[in-house]
């Protein structure tokens, strides 16, 4: 690892963040809500930090390996520590690890919240809240379509040759092409569910804060009761719908806005995320009625298919306290928790692409067992997955459950009952906001103990960064080829 | 499948099973306890099915794959059905279901009860609810050393050459003579069991039966509280002992009585096994001290270590109410639930081999994100594993989690709470015996719903069989080949 580098663009990831900590202002002199100085602080400390670190360490040479694993795990860790900043000086929140939980939860979009009652909040500090979840959404689109796949993370290598952009061999111009396309796709879709809310009936800045929440598939909300609070018809099928687009891979996305219509249609993940979303709703909505959760079939459909969205994309809105819902149906959204939507959205998650090889290759093995000498390998969209990819993917899942093992375990420890605890871990790892028990939609998680806290936002950072990302990290071996930073005296040594 | 050959296969087992079901009719002379009847009648009718299917159905030609999967899967389904005759024909169960529910809990070697109170049975009903565990553990060692390598089930293929025997080649010689060997040690360690009980203060009945339950890994007791009932420091030593020798590969004791004292410390797998269950101890230990379980460091290991080795062998002795113990206690007991003890030996679980394998494949692909270029494969006791076998072993993994996860919700939706449906699940599949909650330590499986009994009962058929087994019987292609029974009129034609 190139040590002066990584913390050089690290440096540099502050200073953009501190420009987006100015962006809340006028919206709180417009609301008048006190918070001007708040926002200022926070964006001046953060521009400070960003700019020691620019100026005290010189880049050196080209990316490799390593780096990216740094940067990106050490970028959100820095981003959610300084964009808790507007958070501890709102003055709402009960310590710095409650701001720097919800922050994580903003910058990672998961979307759980230490707040009892979230409308004690500011408007610019609202606005802050969903807009973190926003730009961390940003940061997923590129983290998962253009950096992954060449880090070669949990078989994320599949989309390297798919996505957009002319560039293919290096990193910088490949990140920059890429972000481009996808970013104007992503503001496409918030400008345009914005529209739709505002003809619903909610206010400008409702609309904004709510599409930015559903796009990054993050479900903060400006309102205790969620999507609820509305009670509309129109406004949970529009939040539905856009979290459900939120949910597809940004590719397919531009593939068709450029006029290539088949391309969802083309995609075995995007069929099997539909069909796994038309299925767990028909279950759930058939589980909720019979368990009489609802009066009638109709009403069962409405809450059923939002919280399937919800759940299944890792939004984490709700319309419903589904923590009173008949038993299989908790059981069937904790399951749903660990699908997330596609590979290349905003959701996080296991992925459908990842469940559907894992499918794959237990059917492969079936036909094996029948037919021992036969030689056959797992297919996607009709091309053959390469050994690689499908033992990443294998990997990535045996973490997947290790990790949501060992994290439940570390909160129970603390003291936390189990459906509290595995439920908690279970939205949090998988990004997705609200759980079972102490933590269920009308509940918060600023009761838990700190250390569950911490566990808790670890979970959040290690889901949203597919695992091995911050997991090789961890490794001595990751550390050996460590260079010491070049600070800013020794330049000439460069040349 | 060549069907008249499996049919006439399963005469011969049933055939087996009848004169099994003589064995208690001595205990039941002398304890005067009046059910020779039951015995005599089951067994004339089990002899009756096994006559009818031997005698109608001709074998043809060398046993097949297909014909693998299924004379076990049947075999097993077929033992435990005419295995639940003396529990109907005792008087002490309420229905035919619940006595298949214990039955299929006997041959699988799992331990779950539908009575509340053991103690009602008469002395020869217990000593068949143990024997039936004894004789599935038989069954399970050449199953998993001699036959599960042949079929290349979840990996197994890796013991296919450590086995004892002279001829790997053909099944039937081999499965003969692994048997043969297996068997006296297993005979052995349960004499030496039964010996040290008794030196212990147990009667000569009780000593035979908890070692009946304790070398299959099964559980049953003849009392409700279990191993507890003695309250002797002795008796837990000796039977967690026996627990967790019956949880190591039966090989590695038959090298070492053959004076190959290092075979023990040369395994992997064994090495993996006694590390986790010290690692389990120490952490249980703590867990239920700083929980304020017991009293003292010393009460807490003694009650800890006991549950460990219960749990991890998948047995299911108690000696404590481990579900008022401390959340996190019982959050890591389950999850020692899925570790069962090692592959070769009577205990269920993914097994240890796997689960090292997993972990070894994790480390692996860290390294190969380190290091793009490297070729390696993962090893196992100096040797490099196949890739056949590794894959097998992932896919192994993902359908366990895939058939806990749906068994679940199929218990929960009988309205069963989450905690009990999932632990009873975990403790099914696993074969080990009690769970959490409705189903805890203290508590029975009686008051499931009918559905949820089947459902629990097919888990552990389901997870004795290593999954595959049962699977493969599920897919079309499975019947593809599907031979028409020769009948005995039609003996001619095989000629």
């Amino acid at each position: 690892m190139k040590t002066g580098t990584v913390l050089h663009i690290l440096g540099g990831l502050l200073l953009f963040l501190s420009a987006a900590l100015l962006i809340p202002t006028p919206f709180s002199y417009y609301y008048q809500d006190g918070q001007i100085a708040s926002f200022l602080w926070s964006a001046l400390i953060t521009a400070l930090a960003g700019f020691l670190l620019r100026s005290l360490f010189v880049p050196e040479g080209d990316l490799g390996f390593r780096d990216g694993f740094a940067i990106v795990t050490l970028g959100w860790l820095g981003a959610a520590f300084f964009g808790a900043l507007p958070f501890h000086f709102s003055g709402e929140f009960s310590g710095f690890l409650d701001c720097f939980f919800e922050s994580m939860s903003g910058f990672t979009t998961t979307g759980s919240s230490v707040l009892e009652k979230v409308e004690v909040l500011a408007p610019s500090t609202h606005f802050w809240r969903t807009f973190i979840q926003w730009l961390g959404g940003m940061g997923i689109i590129v983290l998962s379509l253009a950096i992954l796949p060449v880090l070669g993370i949990g078989g994320m290598q599949l989309f390297q040759a798919e996505v957009p952009g002319p560039t293919k061999d290096r990193l910088s111009p490949r990140i920059r092409d890429t972000a481009r396309i996808l970013w104007a796709v992503y503001l496409l879709l918030t400008l345009f569910e914005t529209g739709l809310l505002m003809a619903g009936g909610l206010s400008a800045f409702d609309a904004l804060c709510h599409s930015f929440a559903t796009l990054a598939t993050g479900g903060f909300s400006l309102y205790t009761p969620s999507i609820g609070k509305f009670n509309s018809l129109w406004v949970e099928c529009v939040v539905a719908f856009f979290m459900f687009a939120a949910g597809v891979n940004f590719t397919l996305h531009y593939y068709v806005m450029q006029g290539r219509g088949s391309a969802y249609w083309k995609s075995d993940e995007f069929r099997f995320y539909l069909f796994l979303t038309l299925l767990a709703t028909a279950l759930l909505t058939v589980f909720n009625f019979a368990g009489k959760a609802y009066g009638s079939l109709g009403e069962s459909l409405r809450y059923s298919l939002f919280q399937v969205c919800s759940i299944m994309t890792t939004t984490g809105f709700a319309t419903a306290d589904f923590d009173q819902w008949p038993y299989v149906s908790r059981f069937l959204l904790v399951c749903l928790m660990f699908f997330g939507g596609c590979a290349g959205s905003t959701a996080g998650g296991i992925k459908h692409v990842r469940v559907l090889l894992l499918w794959r290759h237990f059917r492969l093995q079936v036909f094996q067992l029948l037919h021992p000498k036969a030689v056959k390998a797992v297919k996607l969209d009709g091309t053959k997955v390469a050994p690689a990819v499908m033992q990443a993917v294998l990997g990535f899942f045996f973490l997947y459950i290790g990790v949501f093992a060992s994290a439940s375990m570390a909160v129970c420890a603390q003291g936390v009952d189990l459906i509290t605890a595995v439920s908690a871990v279970a939205t949090t790892l998988n990004n997705i906001g609200p759980g079972l028990g102490g933590v269920g939609p009308m509940a918060n998680f600023g009761n838990l103990p700190d250390f569950s806290k911490l566990v808790l936002s670890v979970c959040m950072l290690v889901g949203r960064l597919e695992l091995f990302t911050v997991m090789v990290l961890l490794f001595p071996s990751f550390w050996k080829e460590t260079r010491k930073p070049l600070w800013f005296w020794q330049r000439k040594k460069l040349k």
